[in-house]
């Protein structure tokens, strides 16, 4: 959450007794008259911060987390046990009520604004960009930042806070949003990139969105096929590494990171949070499920389905995926 | 396909003579008399209305038709015995038949309208439309109604009637036609929503395209993700009841029913006809084929392929899909 | 790659000599001198031509090949001891080499041109089209041609050297480039045909992207759905055969060649240079490898994932897809 340029917190603070109303809880402690500045991860979080634990992976985090508070299952308090420092709000629907407190601090991330302060279209091509070249349509925000010998397709959308690199090529149909692309980079047309993933809960029968305040990054030399959907982070930020390959309709949730030189065939997905590592190669219609951690140079064979961690350097196939000589014996 | 407001038959009647010599078929029988006024289900068909017969799996309704007329295959013959009031088309052919009598009534229904009666953009925000915000190069035509408070994205296309309800938000590049969509409804970009779907068949190996003269109604608080496709119904509408979350690249197709509370995670595809319950939870990449019936709260693991009915409360696993604890044994 | 009208090679001829350095090769036989005017399949090139070899599925065309020079493996040398005539340049990365031999021929077709030398919109009803009718915004190039009574959507894109035939229907936000189109044929909303395909390599973690000099070709009275991505061949055309018909979001990558009278269903994708029969049914969400043959009248059961050559007739289902006998006897 470092540099999130994109979704700028309010700037009130708002103290644990605040956040505590809005969550619908009580408390007379005295604690609860400190100031919170903002929402973080359990490895991020400085002692002004408020943070977040309701799965065992990050187990590890929470242990040594530095955050002012946060706000976790009650079965979960014993794992606070050796910190005296956090205050725990210990919550029924911890997922929920987090969902809530951050929206107190990001009130507009749980939706795509679809309102562009759009660059005068037949000024385009002086508006401070050298060299960019725009294709006929497009709608540029004001805000918007393009390098040099970039060239952009027809009926593109690049909405507020979106920085692109030099000599990329966005094919058209293209949306952009909150999303930080470097150079080198390659879009082909129809691909949509930011928008607000697939996040969410319900409470009394009634939607609750999560705020998604990452971004997406995209690093040099990336490419990126037609028809993909990349998710904008919820908390962190979405990242495809530099040099990787994504082909047509892929789909990356939120919170994903790829490592450099990846490639992903056509009609991947690749659920939230799971990150994966460099050198990594997915077959076509390969599904991964969500908060995995895929090492480095691991293959995965066309159609598979993996939903475990797999360690560097392995082969795997089928659904649920096992090594290839597994797969092959099997059938 | 009561409520059809969206291909109003044409005024005509045709008489049972008029529908035979349509598909080539001759009687000089005196039924054939009797006029008929529109095509229906078997199980809402009135006596005046035709219906169809060619699957087994709506034998009850065969059985139990107030239809005046049936397209259906020759031996299917005996299931009509115990109705005397029924005029059978016995058909080599039953269901292009019956396409080619659809079409009769309904001429226009087995395309895509492209032609829209713009609204002036210039004028958008004023006409007759209460705090909706719209975005750019919106294409909307003069018969559509949108609630207020609704927010319109970038380049949409909303044809020919659609009504849209209040407080909904739709992304850019979304496509609407022949739908009616509730309240709270979030749409995001790039998805299509009331096209035509895959219904055709050959006729001495010339293409019949299949009348879809249904709608998509999309309930109250429903979300849909980025780039997907939901067809208008056939003869019945396609549904995604309220609550409901579907996620990107999800294909649902004619005719489909969605209960309430259901998700739908990325990239499934839901063949034609099926019919899913309520609180029923589906895996990312899941396919379930059609004219199926899955029950209240079922779970469906990820990547799965379903392939026959689910009962209630069943979780399910693999393809085909089965009970996770024998797809988790036999792996 | 006979009749490719659309990346004219630039007019220059290249010696042996120049081909060897724009690969950093260094050769001092004579043979070198001779000068190259193209590059083609290994079956189709003329002994002024150079080819490339590196799959053994090519070994026929290998042998028989009349190419004045081929790019192939150094251990591929043997396969061509009876071939005196030809110059083999024997390279440790002939993927690779060859690409960039390519590149030399047709300097633009690694990438898709944005550029539209646009028809005036307010005069597209007159320009030269006989009762087209387009709706709004739609983008097309002057050189474009479109038969006599073609419908064309809303914000559609027809780039430089697309050929239309007659009485076709083409959806709202369609992207056609380098495609032959004949009559009859609709194409749904959403969908991008004749893109660059998925084929580049790495040379020195440069990426080095393949030139794409094919066409898509589909043929007369095809069906499309909508959010495809069909790619345009790489070395050869990708050909849709007539009265096939595909559903919605199919990927199709580049080279494939798919018979009349097919059936794609929804979310289906069809790896590179596979070439399938006619009347082949293949399943929703199916995947097929590429480089493969399946034969006509085969059916492929949903969801299956063929990994090798499928014979005339045959039934299959699953992953890896085997008859269906076996798979449900496994089950």
């Amino acid at each position: 959450m470092k540099n999130n340029l994109y979704f700028k917190k309010n700037n009130k603070k708002f103290s644990l007794k605040d956040i505590l109303l809005k969550i619908n809880y009580n408390s007379d402690e005295e604690a609860i008259n400190k100031n919170i500045y903002g929402i973080n991860s359990l490895k991020e979080a400085n002692n002004n911060e408020i943070s977040f634990f309701n799965n065992l992976k990050y187990l590890n985090d929470a242990k040594n987390t530095k955050a002012a508070a946060c706000v976790t299952n009650i079965s979960y308090k014993k794992y606070f046990n050796k910190n005296k420092n956090i205050y725990l709000i210990l919550s029924k629907n911890s997922l929920i009520d987090f969902y809530k407190i951050v929206s107190l601090f990001y009130p507009y991330a749980n939706r795509d604004n679809e309102k562009i302060n759009c660059i005068n279209r037949n000024n385009l091509d002086s508006f401070s960009f050298k060299k960019v070249f725009f294709g006929n349509d497009c709608l540029i925000d004001k805000n918007v930042s393009i390098g040099n010998s970039t060239n952009i397709g027809n009926n593109v959308i690049i909405k507020n806070n979106v920085k692109i690199g030099r000599n990329c090529s966005i094919g058209s149909n293209v949306i952009l949003e909150n999303s930080l692309i470097g150079d080198n980079v390659l879009i082909k047309s129809g691909t949509l990139i930011g928008q607000i993933g697939f996040g969410f809960g319900f409470d009394n029968k009634k939607r609750i969105r999560f705020p998604h305040i990452g971004r997406v990054v995209i690093e040099n030399d990336v490419q990126i096929g037609s028809l993909c959907t990349i998710d904008r982070g919820s908390l962190t930020d979405t990242i495809i590494g530099e040099y990787s390959s994504i082909d047509n309709q892929v789909h990356i949730a939120h919170n994903v990171k790829i490592g450099n030189y990846c490639m992903v065939a056509a009609q991947c997905g690749i659920a939230g949070s799971t990150t994966i590592g460099n050198y990594v190669k997915i077959g076509g219609q390969s599904g991964i499920s969500g908060h995995l951690k895929i090492g480095n140079n691991v293959k995965i064979g066309g159609k598979s389905g993996v939903i475990s961690d797999i360690e560097d350097n392995k082969i795997v196939m089928g659904y649920p995926a096992k090594s290839i000589r597994e797969f092959i014996k099997n059938k």
